[in-house]
């Protein structure tokens, strides 16, 4: 048995927690230590827990080390800093700036000899390499991505600002008509209103005009205004039982001609009960390329299009192309 | 604008043509020459067309061989001997045997300082990636590949061998039950009769005793009797109004259960108008993928496993993050 990868976990949430239980599913991987910047006594890890001060101290007993912070908050500072010490891997999800970050990311990380993989997961990461994929083999074809049925963490927060509200959630949903063109192989130009739909499920609180919650939320410009959106008030308890999980999900799919006139057609569908942890799978998977591409003598910052598939596997070259090929 | 990629195309079947209309459909990608075994001037091809034995003078002037080549007849042969010479990109699908050909091109390939990847195409190709990266990122998982509805070349041709078939052809079809369950998540271990179910359309000799056919067909251990079959009996003009078509595709479907016990599934689904003209767009794409390793110093074999997804597209890896991320 080889000696385990040493995986560090910087920020404990909902992804920090889904990245651990990922490691414990990895017999190749191994927690180091969770690092937090709240009291580590408040965090129920089953490895040691640290201030984020002491990472330092860690440079020599952590591979790779996890950033789980968030996009807007946490990485824009923490990713270089860390990418300066370690090698790194984080799902840095701001689409429209990752082109800026990515360069920040290489700089630090080449100046400290290190490997930094960004904006892994599934969308950026598993969807993105379903686009590459798909339209490098169909050229001449459209590709679309549908998110959902799935939380939107930015919807739901929209929405909880409004007077009245005291709880609500927003579930971002493919409009199952337009799938189902898309899947017989329509490759239509498409308004957001076409693609997607959102459903709210606000508690308000005692004597709020509903009328006016319902009207602000479908009004709503850059949220809600170009999208069919359908609100229902529950209570509370309704709340707690059916709204406080975090499932996701989509597609990508294209749909291309080749040369003959053929139509071919290609999907990637996700469905997740549980988006923190299947992203913290994913993290945790492109942690052992991020070593191994390392060892390669790789430095810099990279995305998971440069990562060889194989190497996200615990299996060895050999095994994967005996069973798996 | 770069200089294209020049590629070389050995074998002009239907790979083979479908390769060289993904070709054209590629502008960073250019035709150098097919070479054929067969008489040339029977080849219609919109390149030039060579015996195979002139191959060995355009050392310097094709980057990637393409070899359309059967595996059971002629890559055993002709992929060392190529490798030994091109860098070549092949779909060796003799999934059994894949292990012993690596050896055997990696040998050649090093020995002549090319690089060759073996195995592309969708399976094996696209469907192993899908299912190397499902099971990294669910380990604790179940994976499921399903083919059809599609051709298999080599059941229609153990049906047209049998005495009284004058044509015929058999298509593979997922059992929809099956396909509904495993979406809904359920991880049975499945029969191969519970997985596929078999089709034959038989064009039967004038006179011949259809029932004696239907219980060969039936009963032939080891391509039907482990599965339920389902034989027609056609007129020639209906074979040839709708049975010359070369459909195929399928599913990788994996259901697994990260840390928290929430079920996560992903899906990768193939549905092809024309199997040969997809295949050939796969070559395609990996034949730039290919150059691009070579240009890097990599020699020897490789698989689909080894090369970073974004190096399969004509983009840079600036555009890919700035658009595809």
């Amino acid at each position: 048995m080889k000696e385990p990868i040493r995986i560090g976990i910087v920020g404990y949430g909902n992804l920090g927690r889904g990245v651990e239980q990922a490691v414990r599913q990895n017999p190749d991987l191994e927690l180091a230590a969770v690092f937090t910047r709240r009291p580590p006594d408040q965090i129920h890890s089953q490895a040691q827990v640290l201030p984020v001060e002491k990472s330092w101290d860690f440079r020599d007993k952590i591979d790779v080390m996890v950033l789980c912070g968030s996009s807007a908050n946490d990485l824009p500072e923490q990713g270089p800093l860390f990418a300066s010490q370690f090698n790194t891997v984080d799902s840095y999800d701001l689409h429209a700036r990752i082109p800026e970050y990515f360069e920040r990311i290489d700089a630090a990380a080449k100046e400290g000899g290190n490997l930094s993989l960004i904006a892994a997961g599934w969308d950026p990461g598993l969807f993105s390499l379903a686009r590459v994929l798909f339209n490098s083999i169909l050229p001449k074809g459209k590709t679309y991505t549908f998110w959902g049925k799935g939380v939107s963490q930015g919807h739901s927060v929209a929405v909880r600002r409004l007077p009245g509200v005291k709880q609500a959630v927003q579930y971002t949903v493919p409009v199952p008509e337009t799938i189902e063109r898309i899947r017989k192989g329509e490759t239509p130009e498409l308004t957001a209103r076409e693609q997607h739909q959102r459903i709210c499920y606000v508690v308000p609180e005692s004597g709020a005009d509903r009328a006016a919650i319902e009207t602000a939320i479908k009004t709503m410009p850059g949220y809600f205004a170009d999208y069919d959106t359908t609100v229902y008030f529950i209570t509370e308890e309704e709340f707690a039982a059916s709204h406080t999980g975090m499932p996701h999900g989509g597609f990508v799919i294209t749909t291309g001609t080749t040369g003959g006139g053929y139509r071919q057609q290609a999907e990637l569908r996700l469905e997740l009960a549980n988006n923190p942890e299947f992203t913290g799978s994913v993290l945790a998977a492109c942690a052992r390329a991020v070593y191994r591409l390392r060892r390669e003598g790789k430095t810099g910052a990279c995305t998971m299009f440069d990562l060889p598939v194989g190497y996200l596997s615990p299996q060895s070259p050999e095994e994967l192309r005996a069973k798996m090929l």
